[in-house]
């Protein structure tokens, strides 16, 4: 089974029985999602900022504003990309023990920019098909200005590293017996019914693609 | 009204309409979630590192076990704190003005060590209370070993920048007639019921503190 190279293997200590490097671990948790925090560094000075990604096989994908001096700085250097899914809060009898259950997932790597055009344009195509299965189509056709007007960053997974926690508190022995509850509390994402732009054209239904998001983490209520 | 020194004054350009830098609506935001990321550097490398974190006025604090190295190396130096609130996706015409209705805020400050046991367990105590109003005297008391075991980190906000978009799709004038839909998907934090541990002492009953979870950003199924 294929494996990334830790990201923590000699410089930050986690904890040995949560840490997970193979492929697979990685992908489902990049795929669960599609806000992570990336972080940069100008002048000495980290920065982390949310944004949307998407995946392509060892390739994490962001874009934003040609504008954007985070890509521009991002573009060529060292970055961090975190995805963090919280699934529960852990309540333990002590308060040392207390917990979160997630998954999540830190990448290194050194991202480009797109500059071809068309590599561009699949891109967005891609990036959008990720988000909502069968949109693309169906939208007004991107334009030129439209896609120079956009940078793309697409980076290789270098070094990765998954945490995952699951599972009730942990907690001393002795305290097990105590009448104090313990357990844990499940966490969700939820979508609400789509609220249609008040400057909608008439009789333009909801698209089928907005039925069902839970391949962005989300149930619907 | 009390403003903070924009993190993004003459490093990051951003959108100038979604730039908030009033402390109100930085706290607001703060006080809106308890998950953040954290970004520091070691040898030139970003690491961006989810953790639980608490606000008392201008100081964010947030901790974690003696034996972490993110901690250590977090502390005494520029490390950049975000916090971000998902609240929809914003579906346009056109793929170009697709976006998200979110509010986030990016803090700068440099973290140092709280080495005074009383002012450690005070900390604690505030960080439960924050999660968990109520729970504090409740729990198994904390022990001068996991004082010891635990390192909390507390930062003085020096520049904060928070971003906020709200509302539908601004899409191309030419694009509104297009029969084509735009709207919003909201978006919502969820608990669901508590899971007991199976090893919870007889007859503990759930308690009160578990039965809202609003001020943590969550609404119950």
């Amino acid at each position: 089974m294929k494996s990334f190279t830790p990201t923590d293997k000699t410089r930050v200590r986690r904890l040995p029985d949560r840490g997970r490097y193979d492929a697979e671990t990685v992908y489902a948790i990049l795929d669960s999602a599609f806000i992570c925090h990336v972080g940069y560094v100008i002048d000495g000075q980290p920065f982390v900022t949310p944004t949307a990604y998407w995946r392509e096989g060892d390739d994490v994908y962001w874009h934003g504003s040609h504008a954007s001096r985070a890509l521009e700085r991002a573009a060529n250097a060292r970055v961090c990309l975190t995805v963090t899914q919280l699934d529960g809060l852990v309540i333990a009898r002590a308060a040392f023990h207390h917990s979160m259950n997630y998954r999540s997932v830190m990448i290194f790597g050194t991202p480009a920019k797109v500059e071809d055009e068309a590599h561009k344009a699949r891109a967005m195509e891609r990036f959008v098909e990720r988000m909502y299965p069968g949109q693309w189509p169906t939208l007004r056709p991107i334009t030129r200005n439209e896609l120079k007007a956009t940078t793309v960053l697409h980076m290789k997974i270098e070094e990765a590293s998954a945490k995952i926690r699951t599972g009730p508190p942990k907690d001393d022995a002795d305290d097990y017996a105590l009448p104090i509850w313990a357990g844990v509390v499940p966490l969700e994402g939820l979508n609400r019914a789509p609220v249609a732009d008040p400057r909608l054209a008439r009789d333009v239904a909801i698209p089928d693609y907005l039925a069902n998001l839970s391949h962005l983490g989300f149930k619907s209520s």
